[in-house]
């Protein structure tokens, strides 16, 4: 599913990162080996190219990544942040925004409240756009680095065992992530309650689902746990998830597991497992910047 | 009226840019052709310099675009927004944090929402200032990149017939602008609701002022457009301003109107004329770039 | 006391900027040379280099001095201001937020409510921290250039007559400034009245207290003067402090007396001194700049 089409028309990863429908194995294999290349020695090959950081929510996380990335590429950075409390609006149409901040820089890094506003900023736009998260949509970017930690710290991804826990329902990382696993031959098990668990659209025959961990700790290769992220729950919801991980999974699982967490976490990884050197979530961190270094490189980066 | 006084002490506008009134045709020839040719190429005189953006009322856009300036000429940006909200002040006088600040940078742009602020600056700074809007008073750079994409757009400003409509009473913009245009050969033709007319100090012998476009619009050269400011009224009006440009209007205008807004816009130009060659307001906003980095060039750029 | 212990460790000033505890006079020094040798010059020796500016309390003043410390030298911020209403924590703790941040980053200035921050970011960074004030703690950085403006001032320290006056009980500044002079050969004499009074700790014999400074300013060589820092106090205080530099002190005063303030200052020194060449709270901000390029050069400046 290398192409993605909006009103009909593809929009190919080069010039706007909107989904991870749009990324074929052979786009990821390329940017992957470019974020390898990029991972080691200072060139800069964006100096003198800008872009701008447009956050209508916060994510002081998210930003900062790619402040770095273009910093690390020798770039500068505008950063608009919490837009709606700001002057870019005044009554401004997202379209108009867009229009304006595209005379001033190369590329709009954009996250959004709205699940439709990536496509409205695309179809304006001239400059290329990178969505960071729109809404309850995708977070395109964020499933790219969850793999490519995946890819560097197992050398490969074809063949693995995939366990993805917590909330599964409202996670669009998980979601994106899943979508670019099924390209892959890899099973994949997921663990959540039942009033979390992976909706319909994701779930595949072949997929194991669980209310527990404990049966499939064994043979797990990657274990990637998820925050309950109860900022987007509609009502306050009185679920009960203390889904963690312990020591005691952490001495049944394989001497090569790849524990992994988007980050922020609130309980569900222990800081006594923090030296476990199977622990990658802080490696994860550093893989992220040098995927958002590759896309920027390969967006931006030619004339 | 290329020298501006202040307490009887001229101030050239290498200096500090304060008012349009510091500039002559001479000032703004020499600006003008280093913005043309400082929007081509990717020279970066600036590398090593930087400014602060020292906004006391918030403003993205005009913020934005003096960062990007900036950044296109290898420069960098210390940004201090909101300052009323943050640690600069302390109960803190203006004087003393320009005082602070100059240690720092190597000119400070300067949004204000006294009008007296620029001033106050000027009197105690050792690096240029830059006024980028002083509450009621000018936006100096704002009225020069309108003129510059008069120029642009037209090759050249004499003898055009240029018609300004919305709020020609609050709009800082539209006074900055009149003055500049003043210094041409230029027809100046006004339409607004009688509420809000322009206000009698910026108007001449020679200007025709009307309450709609009608009988203006087959042999304008230019049209201006303001946004109603609502922020800046006093009361909240319940004036019915529902002026904007239509379809019927552009299909009786000339072939080669210019079209212009500041932006944002709220309905004073509908997006259906956003395809129309003759709009030329998000050309604007490029322009703008474009001769704020050579105000930067030119005040900051020797050493 | 050239070397500061954390849980039995020593942590060199290189590794981790904590407190002036960490600094010898050969470190002071060192950082002195290299501060004066980086104030003349456009070299960018930190081109390609970056800081994360992590402010859990705001402090305009303080992260434009690093913010333009870090341009001079070629390098770029990352800044997180606010971080408490921004979506950095999401309930993260600041030990998860330093793992985080220190991947795309050669260095985080840490501002921080709690006096204990520093020193939990240090424990799990593998980057360099700079302390930018923490709660009541230290504000090292401060004093360091403090220090360096009594010694570009005078060209030396030792043989001093140092008079503080104003809020020495709450002062961190204060108490920072004087840990480091009490390495040197001065005489230490201090202004406040009672219910301010320096601390018994930081007090040494020697030491001359006053209530005024009028016993004090005719042989005084340094005159520091501290702002009641009124959003410190727990209660607001009905002290009336209405201390303040006069122009009759002055006229008393050596010729080569170097007045100081670590600004804001609200009312200590009328604006009247600021043409005074012995009103050095100017200056102090420039020298500001120097030091801190100079704790980055020394810090981040090797490979």
């Amino acid at each position: 599913m290398d192409i993605y089409y909006m009103n009909n028309v593809s929009v190919p990863w080069h010039r706007a990162v909107i989904t991870v429908d749009q990324f074929a194995r052979a786009d990821i294999d390329e940017i992957f080996a470019l974020a390898a290349r990029l991972s080691v020695g200072r060139t800069m090959p964006l100096t003198g190219k800008s872009i701008v950081n447009l956050f209508y929510e916060p994510s002081t996380r998210t930003s900062s990544s790619f402040h770095a990335a273009m910093s690390r590429l020798g770039g500068s950075v505008i950063p608009i942040n919490e837009v709606n409390y700001s002057s870019v609006t005044k009554g401004e149409t997202l379209e108009d925004t867009i229009r304006t901040l595209e005379s001033y820089t190369d590329a709009i890094v954009l996250r959004h409240y709205d699940e439709g506003a990536t496509e409205r900023a695309v179809s304006v736009a001239s400059v290329p756009i990178i969505n960071a998260g729109n809404g309850a949509g995708e977070h395109p970017t964020q499933a790219l680095l969850d793999l490519y930690t995946i890819f560097k710290e197992r050398g490969g991804i074809d063949g693995l065992n995939v366990t993805l826990m917590g909330d599964l329902k409202h996670g669009r990382t998980v979601h994106s992530l899943i979508k670019l696993l099924r390209m892959y031959d890899v099973k994949i098990r997921l663990v959540s309650p039942p009033e979390l668990c992976l909706p319909k659209p994701y779930l595949c025959k072949g997929d194991t689902e669980r209310i527990n961990l404990e049966s499939l700790i064994d043979d797990t290769d990657i274990l990637y746990v998820t925050r309950v992220q109860k900022e987007r729950f509609a009502d306050e919801l009185a679920i009960d998830i203390s889904y963690s991980v312990t020591r005691s999974d952490m001495d049944r699982a394989k001497e090569n597991l790849v524990l992994m967490h988007p980050l922020p976490r609130v309980g569900e990884i222990p800081t006594e497992l923090d030296n476990d050197p199977r622990s990658a979530y802080f490696r994860q961190v550093r893989y992220g910047l040098h995927v958002r270094m590759a896309l920027l490189v390969a967006m931006i980066g030619r004339d």
